[in-house]
């Protein structure tokens, strides 16, 4: 697994990123291919709509398949735990990247199933992390601050956790990787994202807070009440997407919205898994609007934050299997319906090429 | 891929197999070691419950991936055809034969993304298959009868059907497959998969009915007129499900349940397609109500009998992706979840081998 990152990445902010609209001529070529596959024009459902938008994504048609598949796990520790909007204490962070780093996390295993590959990231973890481990060193903070006290990060963590997600994205591409995941680690994080959903929204916390790891009926009635005291201190506009990651986020919010922005730039498709992700993901289309066309969700967290996010993104799930663990497992899970959509606009063959009849209809 | 069939197989009838209970220690064990595994208790939704059904299919803990995965393509011609009940001519199914054998389908495309093999199985076709095609000749008729004037088979073809599907079942568990996934070929096979749905689960013909490999209105009113004069025709009794298959069903229906019959008495788990192989589980079910144990359902085809053969045997589906193509097409892409879920209790670390904490309030 590749650790060393290049030193001449751009550092500039995302608001100066260009991303492309989708190819549109791609997208009417892969369309019209599907017309030819021998198969019933449409049988394939969804995957012929997600084979068409990746043409678009990689101006190409066909699209390559999207292959490697890399999973960039960002971890992050939060100030928020402090008020006990977990049943688990803050020390799991770091045991958890370990894990993930060993290969022996649910992300990890998923990763073997699919074939892709996982890339750890402390961008804002709060303890030290043990010697030796294959995690890239790109902490920005420890841990956030206690958003219903002041903000969460400081402007200046932001932008640089931002930029930490930039880096990580740009370097997985020029290493090859057609396919970006996105995963999250950080006991306390389903805190910060429902905060940034609600900021991002509008919605109401109580509507997108969610029991996250295991939370009873009487920490969730705490993390409603969190959620909603960070947004009654900051009062965070969502016209300035960093203040509000900085007032009430969490570094691996900032840069997971840094990876999707600098994924998109390059073309290269985003899968998101659930909430932390999907809010992660409002905030980079907050900054610019047209990495929408780049992302895909990869499934649909029983978390209701990340059902929220999803519909304010124009996003439908690939999968709804009640997960709710991140890590970027519902994402990883997603990757071969991914890969399988643009396969089929590749190898599957055509009336004429096989020698099979039309419609008798038609 | 293996065309060479054993010749010593079993060929008594399904009724004399031997279908065992789920192994209720396997399932215990795995639903505890599913809550020492790092990640909070129920975080992996349904992928948990897989992996305790899959322990109790195979009578261990934790179980094996399923893999190798083959899926099994039952190719078959429908005598209701001409009632005109498919915009397809009817030579489309030996094209799409010879399209499969030689992996420009779209299931071909989607095994080799999941890393399945496939094995088409001529049971019913019509026509002549070119020469040379790495096909298994098993077929037991040249197209079934049109079942509005008399029955679609007679009682022994649909036996001979049967023990062919538990021939293929059995041939592949012997060569080490571990999974085993339905496919199914063949113009007018929705037409005469919503009879057999009607007929077992007793639902109207107007509600199981679909519009299949693309009929248009007229067309579909058709379809549900045929299905309804079949059923007036014969009245088949569920009680008789081989009565049932000769009537009204296609050879390759009857094949998938004694497919799903042999690899379930082999506690091999099946994972069923769509509307095509959902009818013929239904067949297998009322022949033995064991079978349910070991199914799995990949999708939920657009087709209305799929979702009601699903109910009726107890099935949620892993995928709801909109397809409606069939030929194994939406069970192989699950084919990577059911692994996962295998997987994770394989892989996964647990909180005492990781040196992960707890939570705090238990």
């Amino acid at each position: 697994m590749p650790t060393d990152l290049p030193t001449d990445l751009p550092t500039h902010l995302p608001t100066e990123l260009r991303i492309a609209s989708p190819d549109l001529a791609a997208v009417a070529a892969a369309d019209e291919l599907q017309g030819r596959l021998t198969k019933p024009a449409g049988s394939m459902g969804r995957l012929e709509a997600i084979g068409a938008r990746l043409a678009g994504m990689y101006a190409v048609c066909p699209p390559p398949i999207p292959e490697p598949a890399v999973v960039a796990v960002f971890a992050g520790d939060h100030g928020v735990h402090v008020h006990g909007v977990s049943p688990w204490p803050q020390e799991v962070t770091v045991q958890m990247v370990a894990n993930v780093a060993t290969g022996g996390a649910v992300v990890s295993a998923l990763a073997r199933q699919v074939g892709a590959s996982v890339l750890v990231v402390d961008v804002g973890v709060a303890g030290a992390l043990p010697q030796g481990l294959d995690v890239l060193a790109l902490r920005v903070v420890d841990g956030t601050a206690d958003a219903t006290a002041g903000p969460a990060l400081t402007r200046e963590q932001a932008i640089a956790a931002i930029d930490a997600g930039r880096r990580v994205a740009a370097h997985c591409v020029d290493e090859g990787a057609r396919l970006l995941v996105t995963g999250d680690l950080g006991i306390a994080n389903t805190t910060a994202s429902a905060a940034l959903v609600a900021a991002f929204t509008g919605a109401d916390p109580g509507a997108v807070t969610g029991p996250g790891a295991g939370s009873d009926a009487r920490t969730l009635a705490r993390k409603i009440a969190v959620v909603r005291a960070c947004l009654d201190l900051h009062r965070p506009d969502p016209a300035d997407p960093v203040g509000v990651l900085a007032a009430v986020g969490g570094a691996e919010h900032a840069a997971i919205a840094g990876f999707v922005l600098e994924a998109t730039a390059r073309r290269v498709p985003v899968l998101l898994d659930g909430v932390i992700a999907c809010a992660a993901a409002l905030a980079a289309a907050a900054l610019d609007g047209g990495v929408t066309t780049y992302l895909l969700a990869g499934h649909r967290s029983t978390e209701p934050g990340a059902s929220a996010a999803l519909a304010a993104l124009g996003l439908e799930p690939l999968l709804d299997l009640g997960l709710r663990l991140g890590e970027g497992s519902g994402a990883v899970l997603a990757v071969p319906i991914v890969q399988a959509a643009a396969r089929l606009l590749r190898e599957v063959a055509t009336f004429e090429s096989a020698g099979v009849s039309g419609r008798t209809d038609e």
